[in-house]
């Protein structure tokens, strides 16, 4: 539905592992790349300012970051000033929906996607949603990306001329372990992305939250070396 | 749902006339009001600096501003640097989408509504939409809002656990004289609302662009004097 034979597609990237092998997927899929993160009010932003450097790995035609200040609502441990669980066992991490939540944040990505792609006339939005580690986050799932994709049809110009706009998650029912072997496979920029929920000063990685803890082991179970920095070798395990 | 029994209501509102007669309706409906405004680089802010004083004048409980520069991804003559049409007869204005439309808007308002909704435990958002003065929004039928409700069904916290988060529309399928009837019945503050896609540097309404000429037309079909101020009163007809 491009204008020309480029084919298009807006990739939501956090600067995380999963975005940026989504990323690399939508690459090898012989999509342009238009690169979008959002900065709706992290604690942290070392993650996304890794991004353009990702971009540029990647050879993404264009990256652009909107500001959504989702403070402002409140609702998170990602935004708000709620404490980041640290050093809990996997089977805790997956019990209901973890403080981590953003109340509606990939509702709010995908619709900010969503207007890029159409102004693009891109016919596919990346994300790197995933089931499988964070079973607990509702807009993760494929019901809800499906819902959206119908959304996006009656919603926008494109849609109802007859132009489908896809949501793709290639992720999605992936464990850690295989989407870095993924990652790997694709050549994705690995040792730029960012995983901590709660990094010290300098950038680096504590080790110790439900975020660090799963890159950890899914490397660990890979059988590779996360490239990340941590804050000292003894939490990386 | 509420975990008392007040009644929360999300409203979305512009400064503008639609949303401030929505407002209106979701109060006269019982609902505690939580207005919710967009700064979402509207080349002109004079509509949105009213909302603080609408919010008062309607008795909200709250009052908030999330900024989502729209800017970045263009495609809009209300966001980027394309010509606002003017002086145009009604028949033009309903042909096709207008230039005035901003790509996948209502789906990125709504989902920032959703996720305050959410953690207010809101069931319900109001929103001025209506299909029949801009018919050429894809974002302001029936068949979106509809799926819009679905989508914040599947990918919430909230909606997960079986309470629905509604998307009230009142005005749908009011036409701009039924709008402002309906606004002074309910005694909406409409001499603090403004349309204008245009307004000069003092912040009064050009008369001439779509957004003026279709609320003048209303005012006058409604048989009323408007309240608001426009540059010169030779074009408020």
């Amino acid at each position: 539905m491009a204008p020309d034979t480029v084919k298009r597609a807006v990739v939501l990237c956090s600067g995380g592992l999963d975005s940026t092998v989504a990323a690399a997927e939508a690459r090898a899929a012989g999509y342009e790349l238009y690169v979008l993160s959002v900065r709706y009010g992290q604690r942290h932003l070392v993650e996304l300012a890794k991004v353009p450097e990702i971009a540029r790995a990647l050879g993404a035609k264009d990256s652009k970051v909107i500001d959504a200040n989702l403070r402002v609502i409140g609702g998170s441990a990602l935004t708000a000033d709620l404490s980041v669980p640290k050093d809990r066992p996997a089977g805790e991490m997956a019990r209901g929906i973890p403080v981590t939540y953003v109340p509606a944040r990939n509702t709010i990505f995908l619709a900010l996607a969503l207007g890029w792609a159409e102004v693009l006339q891109a016919d596919r939005i990346y994300i790197g949603a995933n089931v499988l580690d964070y079973s607990g986050y509702p807009d993760c799932r494929p019901e809800f990306l499906k819902a959206f994709e119908k959304l996006a049809m009656v919603g926008t110009k494109t849609g109802i001329e007859g132009h489908a706009i896809r949501i793709e998650a290639p992720l999605l029912k992936m464990t850690k372990a295989e989407i870095i072997r993924r990652g790997v496979a694709l050549q994705a920029p690995l040792h730029l992305t960012h995983s901590c929920y709660d990094p010290d000063e300098t950038g680096r990685a504590c080790g110790r939250c439900d975020s660090c803890r799963l890159r950890l082991k899914g490397f660990s179970e890979a059988g590779l070396t996360d490239p990340a920095v941590y804050v000292s070798s003894g939490s990386t395990h």
